[in-house]
């Protein structure tokens, strides 16, 4: 007999369902609603998340490196101790299959791993110790020693697309959870049930580490709710992941604060990929499977799918489209997230097909009256793309537009004029790469991450990814939502000038307890 | 005989005084004007420095730390070499004396060699490499490679209290030029003819060292200027010095661009100073002196002069005031910037006078007919103190305000209520600091520096320096404005996935011929 779900908020440990409005979830696949009545947050719990989150934080900054990695790893085993219900459920709120949602689960209690070993070896704190030089000349130097810090408690909107990985634990808490920031996650509408499970895993790892339940909070709502949480004056930073017109939105919230904090906001691209004319004759069918599958994964819904392939027009380029036509009719349909993303699918699609100079050239029979999205292709000249910006948007599903260049050259013009991605992608023999170098340098200065004879998703999880990129995919091009650097979102320095030892953090002390890598007088050392 | 003041703007190499209007700056000492005109740019003039500043970018990022090296090496050298005409002039455009302008040429050419030093060394991109596990189960790793890259042309707003250091070719600028960013400076209106001086010593390092001329352009002109050139669309990042108005002002529009790019801001504060009761008691006449010299030093104009002091409440506090105020006394009133500043303290001050429970406890007599700001303090008591935030804002000038707290709880609860700061300071005996843990740690999350026993006039260029803060101190507590750490504000990581060796940058080779230190596979190695 599995527990019942939870359809509270909850707040420092404590369940919250004063509220009188109520949000259920819904199973894309069979368009039924599912039983629970999950409260809507009031904005007296809102502005309590923030509190307990804040007086939280007077302690939890403070912890070290052993202490929030065991919180971290304890997260990680309390969501595997979900078992099948967690699976069952996010299956049932996204309509992704079970084998995806359990690889999922296994990312997401990784990057809760990593963090903790991050933390745990204590290293990217960045301690720089510069001595004091008393006797200097004109003047003497002061003792300076810099580290970064927490900067206090952080708003997670999680992501329709990731219900595991980029939600209530995912990758945006256990970078902020890691630095040493509070978390309050706003729960998805859609994955309200697998929101819940999640929250009372961090919930139990909290307690079994003794750190204060404040840590931790999880509201459920609307935009009132999103926005009250955004203009919270002891909020510190937001992270979310989705839309560009929620993002931006959060975007300008954020900055028209009393005190502005930033928001790392990662909304998607279209991801470009250049097939040069070599590899397209050599390997056509075996390159146009390959992006077909990329594009239509997981009914073509990760930031990375590839929604724009550009060639170069020549009869081998036909025949290679011919043989990603083929590809598309061998992908099949698969239920998207949810209604509104299926229907916006539609209408982007109709649109795009409706552009002077687009046709859909590929668009897989309407299935069964459940909210599948149809794998779709379309086609345009490299002159159209140029003289249509709009044809740059992303149309979130299993679709990418095929763009014949006349050549090379206006090949190249395209690249300039990419608006920032999160990534492109270059496809080639080893001799015509080693040719387009001015194309990659281009590239280089359009994208967060340049891949090369590959698809972009599938986004590994290490310390070299960069899951960001130049605006509008991402808020700032500095900062990854990926990785063991998403940490670096959630701390700023501080300089100690002079300070007792006693005084100083233990990454800072003399003779480095820790044993952590530090700059010191200029010099990286360890010892 | 010494060369003419060119009165042009320099853009890209060459001398554009097409415009109609001219400026003059001032001598702020005897307050005539100086003989020169200089034209205002256009709107076409400050399209052009952006677009050859994005056009050099193309050659300019693809420099190796060498050639970046040389061409900062050389900026230095040309300023020395511009000797007595460079500080006669800036002495009389600023008031300042010439051996304080001597001490911040130094400091502005170290910060040029340190900078030199940094990307010639070439660790600071922050390498990193996951190599590619072809074996893995259950899906093989790519290959991943990531490292910090320049974003494009940078506009540097400069400061009017540092005419070398701030400017032209000072932090932003260096950092900026460091990473591969070209720089177009908007000239500080005080200092035309300084700044003229310096864009012609940074026009022939560039020359000399072959690298486009467009990677350096300076621009004169009031806000109609500014705001062009940080709305143009090919500008990447600005780096602003100067109050909290005109910080703010770039902020929002920069955060209102089709694409927004950040602002990187730094705007001053009243950093606090809390003098503890056995210190202040052992030592007060000591404390008392030390902390009026940094309030007055430079006329006070400093970003970190101590603006607030705080004691509590006893005996020795009040024999301490009594000392604070004699050490005032010693103060000499000295010539302020301009003009504009100089009202503006006059305002601050009287104004600060009027406020309830603020009494005027010294100042100064007015002096000579010329812009003198007069040394001041101001007292008050710790409830008036928590109940006028506007207490908090900065007087820009030699004054400081006292505020005897009842007690040691009212002290902690006023750094609870501080706004954001540059820089703190504690004074106290060795015995009461660590005893002071409470208020240390809370400072701590205040401020972007926090010192002991001594003043935070006198910023240190080095990599352990933090000049930044929480806003409003600063635009973002994560970047400093001073040390070879501001080199962060203006790159962005790039990652690369299976790349082949030759399109790879040479800190990412396989090899690493550089021999830089990089995060591989996890962990820290230079070999």
């Amino acid at each position: 007999m599995l527990d019942a779900i939870p359809t509270a908020n909850l707040i420092a440990g404590q369940p919250h369902a004063s509220g009188s409005r109520t949000l259920r979830a819904t199973n894309p696949a069979t368009r039924e609603q599912l039983p629970e009545h999950f409260t809507e947050a009031t904005s007296a719990d809102v502005d309590a998340a923030v509190e307990h989150a804040h007086k939280a934080w007077l302690r939890f900054r403070k912890t070290s490196g052993q202490q929030r990695a065991a919180l971290l790893r304890g997260i990680a085993d309390e969501i595997e101790a979900l078992g099948e219900q967690l699976i069952d459920r996010a299956v049932a709120e996204s309509g992704l299959p079970a084998g995806r949602i359990t690889g999922e689960r296994g990312r997401t209690c990784g990057q809760l791993r990593a963090f903790a070993d991050l933390v745990e070896e204590g290293s990217w704190v960045d301690a720089t110790i510069d001595k004091a030089l008393p006797d200097r000349q004109p003047a003497p130097r002061a003792d300076l020693r810099k580290m970064l810090i927490a900067m206090g408690p952080v708003a997670v909107f999680t992501a329709s697309n990731f219900p595991l990985a980029f939600s209530t634990a995912g990758g945006d808490t256990s970078a902020a959870l890691a630095a040493g920031c509070p978390v309050i996650v706003k729960a998805h509408p859609s994955h309200l049930g697998t929101n819940a499970l999640v929250a009372g895993a961090i919930q139990r790892a909290v307690e079994k580490v003794n750190l204060p339940a404040g840590i931790f909070s999880s509201i459920q709502g609307g935009n009132t709710v999103g926005v009250r949480l955004v203009q919270h004056p002891k909020l510190a930073a937001v992270g979310f992941t989705g839309s560009y017109a929620g993002g931006t939105a959060l975007m300008k919230m954020a900055a028209a604060r009393p005190v502005p904090i930033p928001v790392y906001a990662e909304m998607g691209s279209v991801n470009p990929v250049f097939v040069l004319s070599r590899k397209l004759a050599a390997d056509g069918p075996g390159v146009a499977a390959m992006l077909a599958g990329s594009v239509c994964l997981g009914a073509g819904q990760f930031c990375t799918n590839p929604g724009l392939i550009f060639v170069e027009r020549s009869d081998a380029a036909t025949a290679f489209i011919g043989a990603v036509r083929e590809a598309f009719a061998e992908q099949a349909s698969s239920t998207m997230l949810n209604e509104d993303i299926v229907e916006a699918y539609r209408q982007n699609v109709g649109r795009a097909g409706k552009s002077k100079g687009v046709e859909l050239d590929y668009q897989a029979a309407a299935s069964q009256p459940k909210w599948s999205g149809e794998p779709t292709m379309a086609i345009t000249d490299g002159k159209t793309f140029l003289a249509n910006p709009k044809l740059q948007d992303e149309v979130f599903g299993p679709y990418t537009l095929l763009v014949e260049c006349a050549d090379a050259a206006q090949m190249q013009a395209i690249a300039e004029q990419l608006h920032g991605q999160l990534t492109a992608t270059v496809i080639g023999t080893d001799v015509e790469l080693v040719a387009a170098s001015l194309l990659c340098e281009t590239l280089t200065h359009r994208v967060g991450r340049l891949l090369f004879n590959g698809v972009p998703t599938g986004v590994e999880v290490c310390p070299a990814m960069h899951h960001g990129g130049p605006f509008p995919a991402a808020s700032s091009p500095m900062y990854t939502s990926v990785g063991v650097d998403a940490i670096q979102r959630f701390v700023r320095p501080i300089c100690y000038q002079n300070a007792p030892e006693s005084l100083l953090p233990s990454e800072l002390r003399t003779g480095n307890p820790l044993g952590i890598w530090r700059r010191v007088n200029g010099g990286m050392v360890r010892g």
